[in-house]
């Protein structure tokens, strides 16, 4: 282990300690605060071009570069991550870009972050750290006046959740969660369907993320040096977001019905131990690490419309990569991995080819810059039109696609999930973080 | 409507109502009944050939007759129905199956199976009537002394489920749930697979039925006559067993595992009563009725060994058939419709057709008996091979493949999912009908 490892383990115990506490005391019915005007809805100041500053250049945080970077009118003047040569790696990449001014550099300690979102030429703090940190620096940036994008899961408690929507409330800074699959194909394709009625009144939904992590997890660098502590004292859905935001897309959640009630089941955990007693030495030391969080969790919502989603997580097990993607009502249903529909009346009973559908329902923010897109790469373009349409909201002073209660609504469904496997499987209920808001629409 | 069905529509009504009274009281902790002798592993007296006699001649009742018909040893010697005309069809059918004798009828009453029951020269009596009615002619036969072969779902109610257990356990003679899916051709193969550990320690699994049941329920013959009306007082998962059954045997539920929790959630109920506002006349009498059961119920079992099951039920909305028959463990996983497998190490991320798996593991009651069963049809030849194992377990004096104990719990899951849903998908444990003896094999 070298220093930075050292340090950023302390950093993650410590933070660890302090999230399960909150965890164990978090009610999903904790109160509002007090004084704080509602961001819902709440537009962008147009502006002509976005600066930004990128906290964490790891793997994710690097890719996030690369795609803002390839954004017109973007300027990333400020990168921070503790580990000095990820910074100087991403200026490299930013000039190769064609960026001209380098990007000043924040490194070298947990604490490099505040000093960059203090910057009074920002106007957007992109936060790419370990789960465990999105909320501390999320925070801290939005009461310095900048707007932030977190990546997912943007919280791990309801606390966190909580706290998100109060800060951005009272800073009137929006926090977006960086939710890239809302901007797949598919999904957005899918979701022109639904709004056009192709699928009836909707009934129920699934989504999911079903993901062999296992080398990643046990790897000695990136995402291995932090993501499988997760593993250790949590058990339930830890990763909600990339399944349930196109699905809360499809169901208006937050703007016309919300999540209200979930139940959540996590199995036996063994596959993390099996993977690990077979693929590292006897003396090693991650052999006396416990893993509590079971293989496969599953939670049950009911939205106050009364629709179902199934949502589901798995990344301990070997599999084909799955986020299932289904949306059904009284006329149709769509399922993905493959993509697949079957339309009422459609004749046969099989389900058939996207395809056709295609040519009417791809959104137009895909036909527009579906090619530039794909020529970027990052999970087949969504990372690059998510980033981009984060900019376009911005210049054009519209309000961003998510907000931050569909940050806190999409990241409560796996913090609650906890507390309901914790307690038994019992059933909870989401807090309305809109506020009844959602009711307006 | 004429005089059969007015008749039968009566007899549902009071009987639903008997039941939901049941439902509404029934503790999952009810005790055992005292004085009993456990017919776990118990086996059936050896015999030449088998004596039956079928309850209900309708359209499932009829496969089943054709398809014992062609069991060597096999002779149908009564049949009975509230439609004498349903028995008189089910005579000439035998006739031309070869059988010289005919079968006696019993019909003209809701009372007319007592007396095929209480023949003397009965071994076995096959129940395919509504599903209100499976208990209590179930109960009235074993007290006859006869073994019962019971169509799906064996019960309604949990105290239905113990009844079957108490009465079976009383008189010694076995209650099958006749669960044609545990025979399918890929159920059995993948449970061999299962047995021969390539699936390594089994995680999770998926159960349903799915199945588009629209114009059956609102036909004005067979089903439609009874089934529609489940929907209109019950909520929950009218029909667990299909799905469940297979993965049970995947998981040796009852044999080494057991059910003991399970929480459900259903959807809105919309589907029926939108596609009966297009398919019925404005004055139908069926625009008058109330659905109460949701589209889509979705359930989470989890077992004492920690495995985790979901079990999904909707037959109210357009969608492609789907048992969803998923088992996954530390070293694979299998899902079905259509079927498809990954191991681990398999190489790519992509799961790979069944087919080669077929010829090392091939259900040997497949390899010797798929050819007829296969040329007799009824659900791709899963029906006669559950036929011909029920007879040749009798034969041979084994115990059954399906017990009591499985018809209780399998049926119970429906049982509970509907307390589960009224109590805002609280979660309940299972009864363990086996009492502790699951944990000796």
């Amino acid at each position: 282990m070298n220093d930075n490892t050292t340090t950023r383990r302390n950093l993650l115990r410590m933070a660890s300690l302090a999230g399960l506490a909150g965890a164990a005391s978090a009610s999903p019915q904790a109160p509002p605060r007090p004084g704080s005007a509602s961001v819902y809805g709440l537009k962008f100041q147009p502006r002509e071009k976005v600066r930004m500053g990128i906290v964490g250049v790891g793997g994710r945080g690097t890719s996030l570069l690369d795609n803002f970077a390839a954004v017109e009118s973007v300027e990333i003047r400020a990168l921070c991550d503790i580990v000095r040569e990820k910074c100087v790696r991403g200026q490299a990449r930013l000039a190769r870009a064609g960026q001209t001014a380098p990007a000043e550099i924040y490194a070298g300690s947990d604490h490099s972050f505040e000093a960059l979102a203090q910057r009074d030429d920002l106007d957007l703090v992109i936060i790419a750290t370990p789960w465990i940190s999105h909320v501390p620096i999320a925070v801290f940036a939005m009461k310095q006046g900048k707007h932030v994008g977190v990546e997912v899961p943007a919280a791990r408690t309801v606390e966190e959740c909580w706290e998100l929507v109060g800060t951005s409330e009272q800073t009137g800074r929006h926090c977006m969660q960086l939710e890239n699959c809302c901007y797949g194909y598919n999904e957005m394709l899918v979701w022109n369907m639904v709004k056009a009625g192709l699928f009836g009144e909707l009934i129920h939904g699934g989504a999911a993320y079903l993901h062999d992590l296992r080398s990643i997890l046990f790897s000695n660098e990136g995402e291995g040096l932090w993501r499988r502590e997760e593993h250790f004292r949590r058990n339930g859905n830890l990763y909600p977001t990339h399944g349930l935001g196109p699905v809360a897309h499809y169901m208006d959640i937050n703007r016309g019905d919300r999540f209200q009630t979930i139940v959540s089941m996590s199995s036996l955990s063994t596959s993390l131990a099996s993977y690990r007693d077979t693929h590292t030495a006897p003396d090693d030391p991650r052999r006396k690490e416990k893993y509590l969080c079971g293989d496969q969790n599953t939670s049950l919502i009911r939205t106050a419309r009364g629709r179902l989603i199934r949502l589901e997580h798995n990344v301990s097990s070997p599999q084909p990569y799955d986020r299932i993607n289904l949306i059904a009502g009284t006329k149709g249903i769509f399922k993905d991995y493959p993509p697949l529909v079957y339309l009422d009346g459609q004749g046969g009973e099989e389900f058939v080819s996207l395809d056709p559908y295609k040519q009417r329902f791809e959104a137009p923010l895909w036909t527009r810059m579906g090619e530039i897109a794909r020529k970027l790469g990052g999970h087949g373009g969504m990372d690059f039109l998510m980033c981009y349409r984060l900019v376009e909201c911005m210049r054009q002073g519209t309000a961003p696609d998510i907000d931050v209660y569909d940050a806190a609504a999409w990241s409560a469904a796996g913090a609650l999930s906890e507390i309901s496997v914790a307690k038994g499987s019992a059933p909870l209920e989401f807090p309305d973080f809109t506020r009844g808001r959602w009711q307006r629409v």
